[in-house]
């Protein structure tokens, strides 16, 4: 089966949700975008004290990979959000900042390197 | 048209970009989150000295709004490699977490409320 | 009563607390940068769904003021941590790096504009 | 010598900085909560694609130090300019943090242990 996420049903259904809750008042760009961060933040805290190879096999175990499932939800619903008040085509943006990063980090120079773009 | 965002396909792409550049040794789980929570800064960078009005007025600034638009997609874009090298099906995840959030938040007593769930 | 951070007492108050733990292996300077965000997240948090008046008046409600000084106070901890881990003399990092600010945001240029300095 | 922060006069140095620069205006409580998570965002991303022991070893690098020391100083500051628009007495709040972490993190139950306090 394929795994398809359509951005257009989610963007009316958490608008509903929204409604329904009298939410829409709170859900301005700014405070997307900190709530975004926020979850980015919750993400991040259950990785912050594993090694590398405990992260890594983070989704042994059922629980904390259940934290982290919910958390990247989150970030994505959020972005979802911030893309419906502003108007963004995600799948459109996604497929433009691509492009940039394929002539940014041209194979060659970025290989085996981690630079930052203007670094390379 | 529709607005669909095929996970399958990306995390494809996404994987051999990866590839021929040598960076599936950066491309750990522990790294992706941070670099997640990166870019959700310099998201939250572009709003932080707005008002609220500038904020959700800025898709009519051409240059601002592309900068949103990358960063947005740099946002989803780590989150769906993040599924990739966890083995998380994106699409359910959001399902899952929104089930848990109709839960936690029934409409009743979350209306016109901006408080946590463990706060209602 | 003056109002002074004594560092140096912080950092081997810190590093006592963590060695009767054994947190040290934890405190490595990847890992502290991580907390760091993730503390700054859970401030944000705090402020994500206020308006800019309710958020400006947050001291006001004993319950919530409470909360925003202990984030404020683990993300300066953890910023002490860094330093402590890394030899940086914080003092000296802040006194640098305000001299580099006044030159980066002269008074002229910089007068009620909130660009970064790449772009006055 | 010993190193103190003399958090009383940077407040007055930060604040005669931004009135002159007529930035009081974007110096609000939530907006600075952003600009600090942005700083630790831009932290994060130095250290995001290094190994563990790379990370340790990054004040070896004259250039990435630097960067880090003027990050963890960006940070401090909008710690510092949160307190100063919200009355808060940072060395106060860190005393009063630093002493409910000891009783959330007794030293029995948390020693070679990251578990956050409700999970010990």
């Amino acid at each position: 089966m394929s795994e398809v996420l359509d951005i257009g049903a989610l963007k009316k259904t958490l608008e509903e949700f929204a409604k329904e809750r009298d939410w829409e008042q709170f859900h301005v760009p700014k405070n997307l975008a900190m709530a975004l961060s926020t979850e980015a933040g919750e993400l991040l805290e259950i990785f912050q004290w594993l090694t590398e190879k405990q992260a890594a096999r983070i989704n042994k175990d059922e629980e904390t990979f259940g934290k982290v499932q919910d958390e990247i939800a989150d970030v994505v619903v959020y972005a979802i959000l911030l893309c419906k008040y502003l108007d963004i085509d995600l799948p459109n943006a996604i497929s433009n900042k691509m492009k940039k990063n394929a002539l940014k980090y041209p194979v060659d120079k970025a290989r085996g390197n981690a630079k930052k773009y203007n670094e390379l």
